[in-house]
């Protein structure tokens, strides 16, 4: 059986969370399923992500911590695929260590991140878990057929990375706000729909999520290492393969033609995004990305990182 | 860093998945997100449900109990609502114990579970847990403004179940098929949309779950204890109070007007689905369901329980 406290807790998160269901979709949580119209025209994008104690934060980490990087880790994805945030079910693993403190600062968190991205809470499931989880099914909407994917890649294309890379990484360490509290480019990513051919968030490390784009859209994308962008702590960490494999940016990666350079440019601006070119794609039997230093010579680098608290 | 286990167990999950994933919107989980569109005139049901390893089964339980009753858990959602199978994220918490066997199993459990279901596998995410765990994000359609709710029943209404009640729970001690392989009546609550007023699925236990209908539509359902159908096993159990309460029956519980009381036999005649009329809802400022003996009397029950392994 369970103990009161259990109760106790799920009750407090239910009454925590009815008043950010407040969207015809959910009614508030009041029935175990949301019930979702998509406007004629539009089309859903639909991801999650799952943040797990002591994999993707640790087991003592404070709320607003796992809720932004949940928050975030999702938001990326939709970034990248050019799509606006419409809704999303939360799945809750409360942890013996979760106490109502806890779960009040989450849902605070939530509820400012949710308005932040103007999306709904529609529903999800809390369940009892001796290793606390957090993670959502986000749900974007894109006029049909315009998508972002991986897969389209043209012969030619600049290749662009949103913000700095690395910062993720270096502020894994002591929780700094590029690891704790990110900001996924998600209007910007809305603005490349049409204007870029290919996209990926840059989560699992900038080389390997180029990697992707390669694979999936059959080509090479040859990095200039001197034109990454880097924070000022990233020049001055000194191991630029570290800053490139490591992960967490959730910063956005893409393809686009050099004739769209200006607007892009003007996009960016827009949208508070620095942007920056790092690179060419070019149709290649080499599907992969390779990091060359300014006279043109490869740079050898490791290209994905795990690692764990 | 992760070991090269891990890294190949997640290698492996994604070759299997990826068959499973042979559809347009998930394009063979080539992309991170997928990409749904709804057809018109259709909205979506969409619902979560996680099951985690000591709290919802056992953590040496076999692969193809953990999907079956994954599958079950969430498609009970949908048969509730009237809707059909449309598609599914899949999250997994892949535990130290999973090993590739298991993972095997798994996989060929859920690729059965999405064909009997109808259901495409459009995404998820497969994360590292110390914990295993496994949940789906499923999506259901239904003609706009059709879902089945808590909400609808009217004053007058008889109040019905699907299958028998309470062998999930017997079922629960040696792990037996009610409870490692439950079967929703998934296509018997699509024929119940149009016929139904209210409905839900029985997976807290009927007369907790009978609660919400009566908070949601605002009466009162007076449950015939001697009506209750129950197995053979259920007969021989003798506690009827248990069968009632304990939960993870999957059935379908809902309230229509008497006058289809013929038509929605002929639908479980045509659905192979036992159907018994156990009760009648009445607006009342009591909301709550009572369980009364066939003199009338109440009969006291308490009407949720919680266990683990």
């Amino acid at each position: 059986m369970a103990d009161n406290k259990q109760l106790d807790e799920f009750g407090l998160i239910a009454e925590l969370l009815a008043p950010l269901a407040d969207n015809k979709a959910a009614a508030r949580l009041s029935d175990d399923a949301a019930r979702v119209a998509v406007p004629d025209g539009l089309e859903l994008v639909i991801s999650t992500d799952m943040l797990v104690a002591n994999v993707h934060f640790p087991p003592d980490a404070d709320a607003a911590l796992v809720a932004n990087r949940m928050l975030a880790c999702n938001i990326s994805d939709l970034a990248a695929k050019g799509a606006q945030p419409y809704g999303c079910l939360l799945t809750l693993g409360v942890a013996g260590n979760w106490d109502s403190a806890f779960l009040q600062r989450f849902v605070a968190t939530l509820a400012d991140g949710l308005k932040t991205y103007d999306m709904q809470l529609w529903g999800g499931d809390t369940v009892r878990a001796n290793e606390g989880f957090a993670g959502l099914a986000v749900h974007g909407l894109v006029p049909s057929g315009e998508m972002l994917t991986r897969s389209g890649a043209q012969d030619g294309d600049d290749v662009y990375v949103t913000g700095t890379i690395g910062d993720g990484f270096l502020d894994l360490a002591d929780l700094g706000p590029a690891y704790a509290a990110p900001a996924p480019p998600i209007g910007f990513g809305q603005a490349a729909r049409g204007l870029a051919n290919a996209a990926i968030d840059v989560s699992d490390g900038l080389m390997a999520d180029l990697d992707h784009i390669c694979r999936a859209s059959k080509g090479r994308i040859n990095v200039e290492a001197e034109a990454i962008p880097l924070s000022e702590a990233g020049r001055a960490y000194g191991d630029l393969a570290a800053l490139l494999c490591g992960g967490d940016d959730l910063q956005m990666a893409f393809t686009a033609p050099p004739a769209h350079a200006d607007i892009l440019g003007i996009e960016a601006e827009k949208h508070r995004i620095a942007l920056t070119r790092i690179g060419r794609f070019s149709a290649s039997d080499a599907h992969e990305a390779v990091l060359r230093a300014e006279n043109g010579q490869e740079i050898n680098v490791q290209k994905r990182g795990f690692r764990h608290f």
